[in-house]
């Protein structure tokens, strides 16, 4: 199962709106088949694995990290043809919360004989699959609010003047974190700003043929000619705005300012983890641009508090992950990882 | 040698203005006996081992982390005590590179037919007397600033509301750095606000009788009643302050706050490590009290930047210690350690 989930976490931001499922076929002759969600259109990872073998896999155990589905989309069901090829048991991470699957993917299987194991490596799958578990419930992607900023929470100079405060294995870590999202959201603000092109550079996708292209959003309008462009421009409430792009199947949606932006989601409550990169910085003084603006707590006892998930040295800078205390404290709502293996440990 | 490093560690901030020194003596018969520096008045780390074995010591070695004195100061010169218990050789890590001893004291071992063995672990020594050198160097203490703060770089709400957003875990930790300081640096405004009271508090001294102790010092005058009484005030350019400190025996000074004094400090570039904890927790807006106050960096190219020495999680909250990059680059001003650990490892 955990080579399961490692496939499964190699195409997170490849598969929206569908789930990134990872599957291994293990074939009575010993052979291993592993299988991976394919972009829309393309196979689910069960389709991906049998389609290996030709087929005809009678006799093998099937890992799946999520729940084969039951229902005709883009693609024919997989329960049916997991059991058609003969596999003969399935072992399965986790039941899918979709109310097209929602058990009757297993009950499919078990109704053609097949033998089903249900919950191994559940908690890592859900772990995993958190974002796309928070879509499929609440109607909205999972957040990530990006930060860059020096230690003194800064992020450019009093003149307005900038440039990359990170050194180069931060910024690449900011690619891989954009691979892994759905869609990435800037202000209007920071598009006339610094023009981002907000593309993912360097991180080759694990499918042939296909490349991570998450869809670009900005919170208002951008300037003809911004190299955003083409882009997604929405305007209003933010959580109608986490509405919509639900709606558009955005599992996890990646912010990345500026300021303001990211001022404003955090006070909405609207973070489901907060990614910061931390340069060994400091502006040294109280004129410098703020990492987050607009009015924050008023007082001491309003102050958010949350939970660090992970800190990780990334070259000459340090990432701090940080999640509100709620999902780190609910079981059922676990923050998602970045990393498979904070999954897997 | 790593054993006498470790046992002068453990007197750091006790024996100002005498650098922190630890000895092992090993006898003939493998008995091994431990010597640490004493505060001022008391045996050096030589004389409290040969007083554990009645001042005699014949055919044995000692190994001490800074070359025997060889003058008559509170005590008589070691290197004499040295030669006449009859140690057959010293294992040294490091010359004292003040005017007193530089050397003087090995001659005087030498001259006695004591054999000398000179540098085993001189670069560990060198860090973990790097506030000894430094005023030894420069008649200034080394100093150490020391902040609190948000993961947005803030101290305190807009309507200047305030407390620990640290954890007991980072409270104790500031704890035994002021144990190894030996001068607490505030501004006047900090102690009108909080009424600070600077002391070292649940960290044992491991000489009985004695105490952690820094000498309290408020920049500007301390209100009478205020906590932090009696407390040395001073006032003036920052560099005189710190050369009347450094003429004080200060060895290390911790540098407390507030944000005004933490941003003169730093912007007259007297900062030589930073320590930094952050709390899981975000102000939001930017509005909140700074980390730094005062006029920082114009434009961005006169950012300072320096690098991460260290990172630490200390319960919920994260330590970073930072270090100008001068001193990182540079293997004779090697920055100081606070842990034992880290010169050994």
């Amino acid at each position: 199962m955990d080579e399961a989930l490692v496939a499964a976490a190699s195409v997170q931001g490849l598969t929206a709106p569908n789930p990134w499922v990872g599957c291994v076929l293990v074939l009575p002759d010993g052979r291993r088949v592993v299988g991976r969600t394919h972009p829309p259109g393309g196979p689910h990872a069960e389709a991906d694995a049998l389609a290996q073998v030709g087929g005809s896999a009678t006799g093998a155990t099937m890992y799946v990290t999520l729940e084969p589905c039951a229902h005709h989309g883009r693609t024919p069901p997989c329960a049916d043809a997991v059991a058609a090829a003969g596999v003969r048991r399935v072992v399965v991470a986790l039941t899918d919360p979709d109310p097209a699957v929602a058990g009757r993917g297993l009950a499919t299987l078990r109704r053609a004989g097949v033998e089903v194991v249900e919950g191994v490596r559940r908690a890592e799958a859900a772990r995993l699959l958190g974002p796309y578990l928070r879509q499929r419930r609440t109607g909205r992607p999972y957040v990530v609010l990006k930060m860059a900023a020096s230690l003194d929470g800064r992020t450019a100079a009093p003149d307005a003047s900038s440039r990359w405060i990170t050194g180069p294995e931060a910024r690449a870590d900011v690619h891989r974190l954009r691979a892994r999202s759905d869609a990435i959201l800037v202000g209007a603000g920071t598009v006339r700003a610094d023009d981002p092109e907000l593309t993912v550079r360097d991180v080759p996708s694990p499918l042939p043929g296909t490349a991570y292209a998450p869809q670009r959003v900005v919170l208002g309008s951008a300037p003809p000619g911004a190299r955003v462009r083409p882009a997604l421009e929405l305007s209003g409430p933010l959580d109608e705005v986490l509405d919509e792009l639900g709606r558009r199947g955005v599992l996890q949606l990646l912010v990345e300012g500026g300021a303001q932006v990211a001022g404003a989601f955090h006070r909405a409550g609207l973070v489901d983890r907060y990614v910061l990169y931390l340069a060994p910085v400091l502006f040294g003084g109280d004129d410098a641009r703020p990492v987050m603006a607009g009015p924050g707590a008023p007082t001491i006892g309003d102050v958010w508090r949350g939970r660090v998930d992970s800190v990780a040295r990334l070259g000459d800078d340090i990432r701090i992950d940080l999640v509100p205390r709620a999902a780190a404290d609910d079981p059922t709502h676990p923050p998602a990882v970045h990393d498979i293996q904070e999954a897997l440990s």
